[in-house]
């Protein structure tokens, strides 16, 4: 599985159109550090490793390009608010000499992908046979490859076939229906896609025995930022006495944030919700609330799998892999 | 107010295309019950009340066209299975006169709004000033006219302006955003769209105090069947300790249903979430479920209110409008 949305060629980047899935492939090739941003911002690019990477690489075509570096980090760092590990990337960059900045970018990217397929390991005992639901794309697309949430998916599936994918389509951006469902059609990890509503319709079938997400930023307390709809299915799991799973690189922890509140939170153009591709599918000039992520509580998470195996906020007993339990 | 979408016009039934809304107004004359059924298959008309009124309609354009009645009830009876009001019409006119058919579904017309009316009335009481969440569309178009859940935010706002309307888009078929949205700006209620995955992270702000949904058939035993994505909210309402009404015209009510598992629930075609009008949102083939109703236990319920006032199954004591507490 090589499925790839970053590619780095010395002078400049390319990236695949994540918008234009999965009708079209066009990637897009990027000189400067304001066109990555600019990428980044228009969500080109998404998944919070993907956009980490993405900004080191958009370091590396700073020094390339002459930019001043700390105007492109300060660029490239406002360019979305809430995933941490573009801040994560940007800071392990920013002491480097101007010649290490390409390598150290190639290795942030090479490390996410071997991070993700350790974090599959350590991940993939949570997932019996049977349904698994997840929401947005926390898959290839939106890291340096393989993917966490459904990086996870992707090595439970490898050693257990008999698994099944239900896809939350994730609006208003349809990383669901349009990036998730992609991947695993891709790879015939068997797929079923829902609207976002039948979460709790579905779960109530007893099709469903875990839940997993990705993560865009976890404050130390465990409370974790992910797209929108990520709290409302812990909600519904919780209900449904499933356990809500969140597969974190521990680049996505933040432990200066001591809680959620601490969390900035995206909020996005109205038109994503009241439009669809420039079609009006709502009235003229209606109110529309539009946050891009939301905040689960910890209390509501039953364990965060990372390249190193389990975390737990301090406090808390870890979640054991074997027993399905805290400890 | 006289926004409605069902005209009789004695040889024919006028239906305002409720698919091209909000973005256009286009009418559809129908004038044999065969059209009648297709209409309300392909989702012309919807809403459990109006499709009671359509399928009544359609019966008196059977005795305009000499069609053989019990064929024409029979085909209309097939043409959308969950809602029972469909079934409620039919039984309505069943035994009468061929003569007396018009003026019973001109009756049923007359009768809905009326009851709509006083359902209202007895409603506005539950709602606050502050924000109200509703799912897909209750409202006059759903209806005869002035509407249920939306009636009932109708009859409250009149009565207090600081109410504020949180309407679930409602995937896939998008109620909520086209119509909903829609009616709420043709009279300036205040009117906020969200999509599905956000109701959790917005009754979190605790903007919200209650939520009010119509329903499709209510089981003896108070079981609520209505749009998918109903009890998911439900679930979430409960975490969060706000009530979420049901306003259930008691032509919704079916007796001969014992609880929610013998409610049918209508499974559509798996386009209506692949794809967005024409366009594929989803890779081709990808597995789809899309039941377009969901069943919400009588326990997740806080009251059900009828035109008569407010409905509780046996053996619960019925909700008091004056204290926000079961009896």
């Amino acid at each position: 599985m090589n499925l790839t949305a970053i590619k780095w060629n010395s002078d400049h980047l390319t990236l695949l159109d994540q918008r234009l899935l999965p009708t079209k492939i066009e990637w897009i090739d990027l000189f400067t550090p304001t066109q990555v941003a600019q990428a980044i911002s228009d969500m080109v690019v998404r998944g919070a490793p993907a956009i980490g990477i993405t900004a080191a690489y958009g370091m590396a075509l700073a020094i390339k390009t002459g930019v001043d570096r700390p105007a492109a980090a300060a660029q490239l760092l406002a360019a979305r608010p809430t995933a941490v590990n573009l801040r994560w990337a940007l800071e392990r960059v920013e002491n480097l000499g101007d010649d290490a900045i390409e390598e150290t970018a190639i290795a942030i990217h090479q490390e996410d992908i071997a991070n993700n397929r350790a974090l599959g390991d350590h991940g993939k005992s949570l997932l019996r046979e049977g349904g698994v639901i997840t929401i947005c794309n926390a898959g290839a697309l939106a890291t340096g490859g393989w993917g966490t949430a459904l990086g996870v998916i992707r090595s439970a599936w490898n050693h257990n076939p008999n698994i099944h994918v239900y896809a939350l389509e994730t609006r208003p951006y349809l990383q669901g229906a349009r990036l998730t469902a992609f991947e695993c059609a891709q790879e015939d990890i068997p797929c079923t896609l829902i609207t976002d509503g039948m979460a709790g319709a579905l779960l109530a079938t007893g099709r469903v025995h875990a839940a997993i997400v990705g993560c865009d930023r976890v404050a130390a307390n465990g409370d974790t930022a992910n797209k929108i709809g990520t709290y409302q299915l812990a909600v519904v799991c919780a209900h449904h006495n499933i356990p809500l799973f969140v597969a974190m690189p521990t680049s996505t922890l933040d432990t200066r944030c001591e809680t959620g509140k601490d969390i900035p939170v995206e909020h996005r153009d109205p038109s994503e919700v009241s439009d669809f591709r420039g079609t009006p599918i709502a009235p003229d000039g209606i109110c529309v609330w539009n946050p891009s992520f939301d905040i689960t509580p910890a209390h509501l998470i039953a364990g965060w799998v990372t390249e190193n195996g389990m975390w737990s906020p301090p406090g808390r007993s870890p979640f054991d892999v074997e027993t399905g339990n805290d400890r």
